[in-house]
């Protein structure tokens, strides 16, 4: 007989492999190729488990690799929203609520409990942790965009003041990658990729 | 100023974005479209954290996580070997010995000796970490050729007991991933998805 855990876990397994489809607005490296959420998920994992020795105090680093890893996960059923997207609510909507109660509760009781709290930890973003995760998020897109020739800076709207209010939370994680990226900020103005308003 | 090791690191991030365009034979579950080696390394890192309680023994679950990660990213250099490939060695390949030298030294020297050792672990497979890692990346292929009429088992001289011997070490990992990978196995069989030789 099959254990009925794992049934379900198989179940989420299959599920979570749409997260392959939900294209973001950033293409990868020096690409004209968008970015999916899966891509994307790996690269923050990779980047928390390589950088760690730079968050501002000790970090839960499996922690940070769950957060990284199932934060988007919601975005199967609520879409990508663009960050300087100015009509769209990036806080926790409506819409995510929904989409991790159908999706993690595909999991045994006990993992949809574990999945859900930690999902929300990341999204408020207040344990060092969620600070380390969300300096992740914010860094890739930083070096795609520098590498594109200011990718997706050059959308109507993007300004280097959103830019910069957008990227500044990541010092809460890191001040040493705040440092560097802050440095690729200003770089990218004096390039003519980033503009002020 | 910005730290040296933050400098390498930065370099290794980048480099391994590359890693999402490396293409494998099987593709996305009910879908053409070919997976690439981050998309697979991310669901595997999903899959080692939501069934770790079926590992035969206690895992050390951020070493699976780590080692799924990073388990293909030699293939940066060296590609991807298609499992059922009789003329191509899958050990490791000098060619692959020369692309975790490369790659994992652009690292500061720390963490490109623990990311060698721990890709040398999971390529020996004999520890129980390496050993979980592996049913994992059996575990999702099996998964998609099953949602796609049999997928890369259509290839010309894959056949079932090809499959079910390179499957077999699943049951090293977890007896019972094994127990339900081998029922599929037997049903694809028996829906003629997958032929005996």
């Amino acid at each position: 007989m099959i254990p009925e855990d794992l049934i379900k876990q198989i179940a989420f397994i299959k599920e979570i492999d749409k997260l392959k489809y939900i294209e973001r607005q950033t293409r990868l490296l020096n690409s004209n190729r968008r970015e999916n959420d899966a891509e994307h998920s790996w690269h923050l994992a990779m980047m928390a488990i390589v950088l760690q020795q730079h968050a501002n105090e000790e970090v839960d680093v499996l922690k940070v690799v769950k957060m990284v890893l199932i934060h988007d996960i919601v975005e199967i059923d609520a879409g990508d929203t663009f960050i300087y997207d100015s009509l769209k609510s990036h806080d926790n909507t409506e819409e995510e609520r929904l989409a991790a109660k159908r999706i993690f509760g595909i999991l045994p009781k006990e993992q949809a409990e574990e999945f859900t709290a930690i999902w929300e930890e990341f999204e408020l973003g207040e344990s060092m942790e969620a600070k380390f995760a969300r300096t992740m998020d914010r860094l890739e897109p930083l070096l795609q965009n520098y590498s594109n020739n200011g990718g997706t800076w050059n959308m109507p709207g993007v300004t280097y003041e959103k830019v910069y209010a957008k990227k500044s939370v990541m010092k809460y994680g890191s001040s040493s990658i705040w440092d560097y990226a802050e440095g690729l900020i200003q770089d990218a103005v004096e390039k003519g990729i980033l503009k002020k308003s």
